[in-house]
């Protein structure tokens, strides 16, 4: 097991390599979380999370000799970006195996950062597999995402940087995908301080961590999610053992919830989460920690998103909020019938996104199903528009919210 | 004139009450702009804008009889927020006169901050005459958002700040509305060296602070834009002053410019921009400047921007970089038509995000306009599209762009 001191030769290793990222106090979100919060800003490493430290380790640690025969890795995300940079920056040959349906852009960044890309396989499991493959044909060495203790000790140094940053921590939360992070954080901060609690937090479309702590058979299974950095079907070995010995809870949020959280961070802090790395924040304005009034540093561990992705989180996050709303209206098919539908919907303030007409299904002859998405402000806002159509005698449908 | 003294005096006051924001350095950026970029993140601070800055200084400053009179503003943005938030913490009754037409979660950030909000008036004009009539009505100390030299001093401590955290700085770029920025930002760069080039940016939708430097007829007009925060139709007289004897040259950028600008930061910086704050980037990246090679600073001035129009940007942004595409086919209104043109698609990978239908319009009898709106990689991927649907024999009609 990964000890301390292995966490302090990574930090040797890589502290010119890597940026040493702001923990940044937030007033508004201590308010929105009930503790005294501030945000580990690990999305601004040049690459886009957390995944560079434990890559730099790995690969500063490698000799000579393991150097010129290249290394390998499997990943569609973070990882593979940060293998690909430092090995480019070590001038070391990197291979990364990706999934074959990796989105374009994932791909072209992992390319432009040095490493050449493979593309093989319906998921990370098959990319993983040919990853091996190609170490052991071609001599590379393999750097596993996760379940290695030089990966590990890489990611601790975080641990390290909050202890420095502020010593009175009470708490610290950190996403747990294949546990890496969770690993090597909670080695830094127990050893040097019992006292700090650390959490690890799961999406609930993935618990996979959490089933193999608990063995509870309702967590066995697995979804989509949108925090696609965190989706690890099956956690590492050896973090297991470190994240059950040192991790004091793993909890799980729900897929709104992390998108919530994305939002908040775009609206109130100005900074790009992507789902893994909004998740503790998830995990703490929904009150899954007992936590109140405790000092507690939330590590937002990526920021790689897609910005057409985030256009749709934004969407889900505003319906979430109050702030689309859908509704279907039925409405007599005769001239001035939408414009009066209009004018009550305009006195209540909120704007028009789209209106769409639809007069063959499930309407008598001579009337329409009237389709509007609007604008509003919150609940209140939603019941107060309800409240006018229904007042001024349309005959509603409203969505699944609202 | 202000003075260097007057920006280290406000230095003095603010000190403890503003966020020293961090200025990063960028390779991404440096490599898109051909310059050794950093940026000053002011998108951080509490109220997500500089304005905090000059309005701490102004309130800060004082006396208790003018404190126990209160202060009046008009604003519909930043600078509302910066008084609110500065007011309310020392103790200040604050009233902030919005225009009728502000948005409301605008209205509620203000309010939320301490402010009594009064809505009056179309716009920025009226709601100020209004804001000038209550100052004189109930003896308020009027709080101008730029005209003033203690609000210039203010925003001028991010000069120093940018002095100290790198000296060897050659240029510094900023966003130009009503110039206190800019006055305040050249102030305390060229008194100190007069050797760092200052240079500030508008939007070509209302280039008022040039129009009344060169007097150029041309830029005489405004229109609307998505840089809010810098939609100023008459620049200070004070701060213009300052910008014509210290700023080295006033340049334009356009609004696709803006919100390419805004999406590059929030896709590869991580960070939030508003319109305002991502001008300065936009001049860089499109080469306004003559700053090839030289060690630049670009003040990210704010980040406040409604996330439903963020959507949007970045709807606007991936169309600009081909990341979105239109096109209209024209297709005979058979069985089969839409999923052999929708098999040609799929083989180019591009991911279908609408498809409409128009039958009434402009076609021949037995004919069907298509409008399909695709996810695509960037132009080349684009073109791809095209030709592989020309060679099927499909007949085009191709939108705006692209």
């Amino acid at each position: 097991m990964i000890t301390f001191s292995d966490i302090e030769a990574a930090r040797a290793r890589i502290a010119d390599r890597v940026f040493l990222s702001p923990l940044a106090a937030s007033e508004t979100l201590a308010k929105l979380t009930g503790t005294r919060l501030s945000l580990k800003l690990e999305n601004l490493q040049m690459t886009g999370s957390f995944k560079e430290r434990g890559a730099c380790n790995k690969l500063s640690f490698l000799g000579p000799p393991e150097r010129a025969r290249g290394v390998v890795t499997a990943s569609a995300g973070n990882h593979a970006q940060g293998v690909a940079h430092h090995a480019t920056r070590l001038g070391i040959d990197s291979v990364v195996v990706m999934p074959e349906a990796t989105p374009l852009i994932k791909v072209q960044s992992t390319q432009s950062l040095g490493a050449k890309v493979s593309l093989v396989g319906a998921g990370y499991d098959d990319a993983a597999e040919e990853a091996t493959r190609i170490a052991e044909r071609d001599g590379r060495v393999y750097v596993h995402p996760f379940d290695d203790e030089l990966i590990m000790a890489g990611q601790g140094t975080i641990g390290l940087e909050l202890l420095e940053q502020n010593p009175y921590l009470d708490a610290v939360v950190v996403s747990i995908g294949g546990g890496g992070l969770a690993a090597g954080v909670a080695v830094a901060l127990k050893e040097t301080n019992p006292k700090i609690k650390v959490y690890g937090v799961q999406t609930r479309a993935m618990p996979s961590m959490k089933h193999a702590l608990t063995g509870d058979p309702a967590l066995a299974g697995s979804s989509r999610t949108i925090a696609d950095g965190i989706a690890v079907k099956r956690p590492g070995a050896l973090t297991r053992e470190v994240v059950a010995r040192y991790v004091d809870d793993v909890v799980l949020v729900e897929e709104e919830e992390i998108a919530e959280a994305i939002l908040v961070l775009l609206e109130r802090e100005k900074t790009v989460a992507e789902g893994a790395g909004a998740a503790p924040l998830a995990a703490l304005m929904n009150r899954r920690l007992p936590v109140d009034g405790r000092r507690v540093a939330c590590v937002i561990s990526g920021g790689n998103i897609d910005v057409n992705f985030m256009s749709r989180i934004i969407e889900r996050g505003l319906v979430h909020r109050g702030r689309l709303m859908r509704l279907r209206v039925r409405l007599p098919d005769v001239a001035g019938a939408l414009a009066s539908l209009l004018s009550v919907v305009a006195a209540t303030k909120a704007n028009v996104v789209e209106v769409h007409h639809d007069r063959a299904f499930g309407t008598e002859l001579g009337e329409t199903w009237v389709e509007l998405v609007l604008e509003t402000r919150g609940f209140d806002h939603v019941d107060d528009v309800k409240a006018a159509l229904t007042t001024a005698g349309a005959k509603l449908e409203v969505g699944a919210r609202g």
